[in-house]
């Protein structure tokens, strides 16, 4: 698996069919892997991705439906079994946490691992200590309790070895220019910007089950990777608002709005036999790189935006 | 499926591998549909099967460790999401009663059918309203509370066609003779006995997570299919002792003993590449049919035994 890459564990909303597991979704992000909606299933699931249970570092659950958080008992569960020697934060909707207690202790097994439940409160910045990036919940439109999950990497800078060469900058010289800003170089002051050039943040959202809101546009502005959730076609955008959820339309056009750049439809509602209408009716809305997710669809987070 | 047929939805112990899902067994039974041990993944293992939701009349879970009970949460709520319309009653340790409420009410859902939880306090015959035959539960021998269990048809009588129409016994008088025993004809009386042979009842048993123990052999008794655990190897058998769980030897001499005619062994270790020593080791004490079951293995209840 690259270093920045996303594997769909499970793309089937409400009830699994033969070729879909419930939801489930992994985004390896250098050294974090973040586990979204583990639905039923998503333990074999992981399974058939290559994703331990070691790997994971943290766990986001967007609402309390079987059918994105039945899975976390056995995540949990297999968590301890598997003795994951580091901390794992899970985030979930506050209101949720009677049913997070729950599926945590579902059922007698022996802890050994450190889980730090991490409910959501309200919209905003989320604890994630250690971290390379900032993690926010915004709030989402679902009959329940609803956040979705942004990720976002602070912008920093890509030093250039030639201009640290020329100035006979190694080692912990570049070290001291990396955290202070600057160094004191035969007998002038060097800059980091002098030896870089900006390197913008990435950013990575994740949507599930929401109707059409403001919140879908504050998660999915500037991403370079959205996955979201398109269990309608426009056909049947009625039942999308009756059940508080989106069309492949209204995903595709909420992400071209907010600039992304790659797109993954999933969480397919099994009243269609196949998924060539959600992939043309988004198209006409999204013209960056579109993809609509089959179960262990992997996913790579695109190369830095240029500046 | 034919009339009494068994299943096996899931056939690995502790956790999944690429080939076996976690556990999970139904048995179906003339109008009766018998889950056993839904592992997590039994909803979309069922689908695989062709088992439907409304074909489960009853559920029954023999200890609360994850990989035998995690999956009764989805299949809770897939019964209700399907609107069952007859009642399901939930056969369970009564000391797992936190566990079983906890994955009863694992999520929010909209409960519709109803479901009669059946908490098993001790060893004995159960409450089985409507059933063609008498359930009972025998106590295990595992690190938790651990309950087998054992349908059991009582005997009883095939009618003779031949005999009842050189008697020009018919339609009502049929059934008054069948639920009186005896019926006035020509004046004289005419006893069940004289127009049928005797019918004998068939027995399944469903042994998990033990060591060897009383129990085993108890639910085993003249058992038509005996569908157990087979962990471990023999040559493991410290592990299996340790972990309170049987050997593929230890599961076929017991059936040997126990008189039972079509063994299934399953709950396999990952430890194993493959089964093909359990098999051999099970053949050396066991001569009837067996199988070693393999995710959705069908297995025919044997045809009545002859009087």
């Amino acid at each position: 698996m690259s270093q920045r890459e996303f594997v769909a564990l499970g793309t089937a909303s409400q009830v699994p069919t033969r070729r879909r597991n419930h939801n489930g979704y992994f985004l390896r992000w250098d050294g974090e892997g973040l586990l979204f909606d583990p639905g039923e299933g998503t333990q074999r699931q992981m399974l058939h991705a290559g994703v331990s249970a070691t790997s994971i570092t943290r766990i986001g659950v967007t609402h309390f439906h079987g059918d994105h958080s039945l899975g976390l008992a056995g995540v949990i569960q297999r968590i301890n079994l598997d003795r994951v020697p580091h901390p794992v934060d899970v985030y979930y909707p506050a209101t949720g946490e009677v049913f997070f207690e729950r599926l945590r202790h579902a059922t007698a097994f022996h802890e050994t691992a450190e889980l730090r439940p991490r409910p959501v409160t309200g919209p905003g910045p989320l604890a994630a200590p250690g971290a390379p990036f900032t993690l926010e919940a915004v709030r989402l439109s679902h009959p329940v309790d609803s956040f979705g999950y942004r990720l976002v990497e602070p912008d920093g800078s890509r030093l250039l070895p030639e201009r640290l060469a020329a100035l006979g900058l190694r080692g912990p010289d570049v070290g001291l220019l990396q955290r202070e800003g600057r160094i004191e170089r035969d007998g002038r002051t060097v800059t980091l910007a002098e030896v870089s050039v900006p390197r913008p943040g990435q950013r990575f959202a994740f949507v599930m089950d929401t109707r059409l809101c403001d919140g879908v546009g504050e998660l999915a502005e500037g991403a370079d990777l959205l996955v979201i959730e398109a269990t309608f076609l426009d056909a049947d955008a009625h039942l999308a608002e009756d059940h508080g959820h989106l069309t492949a339309a209204q995903a595709a056009r909420a992400a071209t709005e907010a600039g992304v750049r790659t797109l993954v439809l999933t969480h397919f509602s099994q009243r269609y036999p196949d998924l060539d209408a959600h992939l043309a009716e988004a198209r006409k809305h999204f013209d960056g790189e579109l993809i609509v997710a089959e179960d262990l669809t992997r996913v790579s987070v695109p190369p830095r935006r240029d500046l």
